[in-house]
């Protein structure tokens, strides 16, 4: 962990330097394609700079050129032409990771894929769309045919499916269906594979996890099948509480309330709100509050459930158009967001609370750190089981104490996902590649060429890369 | 228990001899009464034979008359002659319970509701519906706008909804939502009062609680508002396990899986399979089996977790139309009537396996009782929680044995809610009357005249009855 944090920049080939853009934009076509340099360094991109140590490593990486497919032709005709050029590709959805998931680490091509944004078909409980739809976009369309997606991102109104799936793990609704990688949250995916001749592969099932939270190095998505949830309409809640603990009780007993549908609970520790602008004459001082989404059939159950613990502070019907600010973007790593907005000191982790002695071990963290990292959890199920996630705002000092604040809670049986880190290997659960991810990378982009680096342990057999 | 088990044939005060029937009739007015001894003394019956204990206490028994309501103003009539003349009600919906919930302990008045049968309103989510309609028949209606219950007893295809709150706990879809009384899964109730100037109540919330699970002795239940689940087309399915234990490890695991939408998972010893009839040829000898229902998109899902541990012998999508026999219908409480047509000497019992040590604590009781206690559990959650509930089927020798069986399992830490006794009280975890429910009799049922004997622990405070 500790080398991880703390190794230098990725050793590059530097870019244009190594590669033969020229030859390769004469086989592109067609397809539009960006030079500009400032425009390509911008959407080289993400929202690593949360992490002060990946601000410092991938600072400045680009891609050469901006190439922006159309159609799934498009994706063929630029996979075809790097293959053949040994030219990486990047694809990117939104931009909205945390890890550098769209950051291309060896320059080349970065591959706008939101155009790709086509539903092609639904039913009860599945939809077939393009890698490069918007999640807000997919559930504005299906919502009012009583569909939605059964999970997304706090960043739901700018982040792609694709990219969800290809660098997400959970969040809004995780809270019902556990996590992305869970048996049934994926249903298929379709991908460009990144060869001379590249193919076009049908995922389902077990196959389709190849692509899961892979960061886009085992093929490019273009397509995804997902299963879906029934839409409500959801009620936005915050509740004041006195006691941060009694905030994550009352979360815990409402999670554990099959009854009740809902879509988000988080415990929010105060100070926390206090860099919560617009929400922030909701958040009593010196309150720790909770915020809800509720599904508006069961808001008096709900209501019925807290009498007396909270005091609701607001209450309102999401609405997530232009303009207005659904609660989910307090959530999550957008708290993270508002607390980098008034203080550029605080960085985060990325926790998964113990099931079984949820409470006790909250507690022992909070003991343990105090203000240094304030926690807000996020209540979702895992395996079938209540517990929290959590991506506590954590005042940085130094690479070694944050490594040192890591290892504490995992020594204390609170395991650490290390958002300070730009490989798949590192922020996995056992740093190391998913060894069918690994095996599946050699069929589909053999030659390494999908942003190389990304997926560290990966050697390719052939030569030619 | 002991007590309860044995204890006589409950006094009556043997109906018309105690009632001024012939005034009673007068003011009914032009509510249908049937009289014909024959026909009242069928419709007094439910399942409760089941019980050798409860149908030695409870053969016999019978209503005075039976009245059938056309509507709510025919509730309200017949409640209001009955209050006056001091002659006891007892409402009847499906007659599909086993613990005498439709039997007359004094006679009286039987009061079938099924007539009320229509559906007031829906919008997603959530149904408002007479009492008396039939599980199936709101199914039916409601499916075709992607709509359908929550839950339902293995009787759906004859019980009504206001029995089924009235009188049940739970079924298939408690493995999702789990069980009736869990907050949320009953949202309102519209009842009629026992008084000479009966009053229409609507209940929300929590105070809708007070009809749930008392029998009908709280108040005359005439419509409900039940939340609603996505309807999906189901796949029934049987799997066939070398191991019985194997089979239970598996359905946890399904269970525990929130991303597959399922609505149930049974696993059934072996012989039990042999009572089958026409799926026992689904059954191979010597196999123990596991019935589940599968929401179609998530069946290859299903068979990828499943993949290699057991062997699909019967697969095809639920029909619960008549002549068709769904396979709901061979679990919860229907495998004890298969087995009852093949062998009038087997009783069973109720249980509820403790979460934390469910396969462990299978194991012990089987290895405890052998084939004298034959397990199918029923796996769902509770309090959030995955365990399995189960309805054994147990061979039935003296009372004495049967209590000792009983005991054997509260001391091991599975808990009984005893078949075999026919007041609230007995069959409930604690042996006592709800005390919201008995509070809330004194308001709606003051005389005491709602099937007496039933809740017996109450009291009426005012003199008359």
């Amino acid at each position: 962990m500790s080398e991880a944090a703390t190794k230098t920049k990725p050793e590059r080939r530097h870019g244009a330097q190594s590669y033969d853009i020229a030859a390769l934009r004469r086989e592109l076509g067609d397809v539009p394609v960006i030079d500009e340099q400032r425009v390509v360094r911008l959407r080289s991109r993400d929202f690593f700079w949360y992490s002060p140590i990946l601000n410092e490593k991938l600072h400045g990486l680009s891609a050469d050129i901006l190439a922006v497919a159309r159609d799934e032709a498009d994706v063929l005709t630029v996979a075809r032409a790097c293959a053949r050029h040994r030219v990486p590709i990047t694809p990117r959805g939104g931009g909205t990771g945390n890890y550098g998931q769209a950051v291309p680490l060896e320059g080349g091509v970065l591959l706008d894929l939101t155009a790709l944004a086509a539903i092609e078909w639904w039913k009860p409980g599945v939809l077939r769309v393009g890698a490069g739809a918007k999640m807000v976009d997919i559930d504005t369309e299906l919502r009012p045919k009583g569909w939605e997606l059964r999970m997304h991102p706090s960043t739901k109104r700018s982040a792609t499916i694709g990219g969800f799936v290809a660098g997400g793990s959970g969040g809004v609704g995780s809270i019902t269906y556990g996590g992305l990688r869970e048996p049934g949250n994926l249903l298929a995916a379709r991908i460009v594979t990144m060869e001379e001749e590249p193919r076009l592969l049908d995922l389902r099932g077990k196959e389709a996890q190849a692509v899961n939270h892979a960061y886009g190095t085992t093929g490019i998505i273009t397509a995804l099948e997902m299963p879906l949830a029934p839409a409500f309409p959801w009620i936005d809640l915050v509740i004041a509480f006195e006691d941060f603990f009694e905030a994550v009780a009352f979360g815990r007993e409402l999670t554990l309330t099959d009854g009740i549908v809902k879509k988000l609970a988080t415990p929010i520790q105060w100070p926390l709100p206090t860099y919560f602008g617009p929400l922030r004459s909701f958040c009593p001082d010196g309150k720790h509050i909770l915020i809800c989404m509720i599904a508006e059939p069961w808001l008096p159950t709900f209501k019925e459930l807290l009498r007396g613990r909270g005091d609701i502070t607001y209450e309102a019907p999401m609405d997530e158009e232009p303009g207005k600010t659904p609660l989910y973007e307090y959530t999550w790593n957008h708290t993270t967001l508002h607390a980098l907005k008034h203080d550029r000191k605080v960085t985060y982790l990325q926790c998964l609370f113990p099931s079984d002695r949820l409470i006790d071990s909250v507690r022992e963290m909070h003991a343990m750190f105090g203000d240094e990292v304030l926690y807000h959890l996020e209540f979702q199920h895992f395996g079938g089981h209540v517990t929290c996630s959590a991506l506590p705002v954590v005042r940085y000092t130094t690479p070694q104490r944050l490594n040192e604040i890591i290892a504490l809670h995992e020594e204390n049986g609170v395991f650490i996902a290390n958002p300070h880190v730009y490989t798949l290997e590192d922020g996995s659960r056992h740093k190391k590649a998913d060894s069918d991810q690994l095996g599946f990378k050699h069929q589909v982009d053999p030659m390494g060429l999908l942003n190389p680096g990304k997926m560290r342990s990966f050697i390719p057999r052939a030569n030619g890369a």
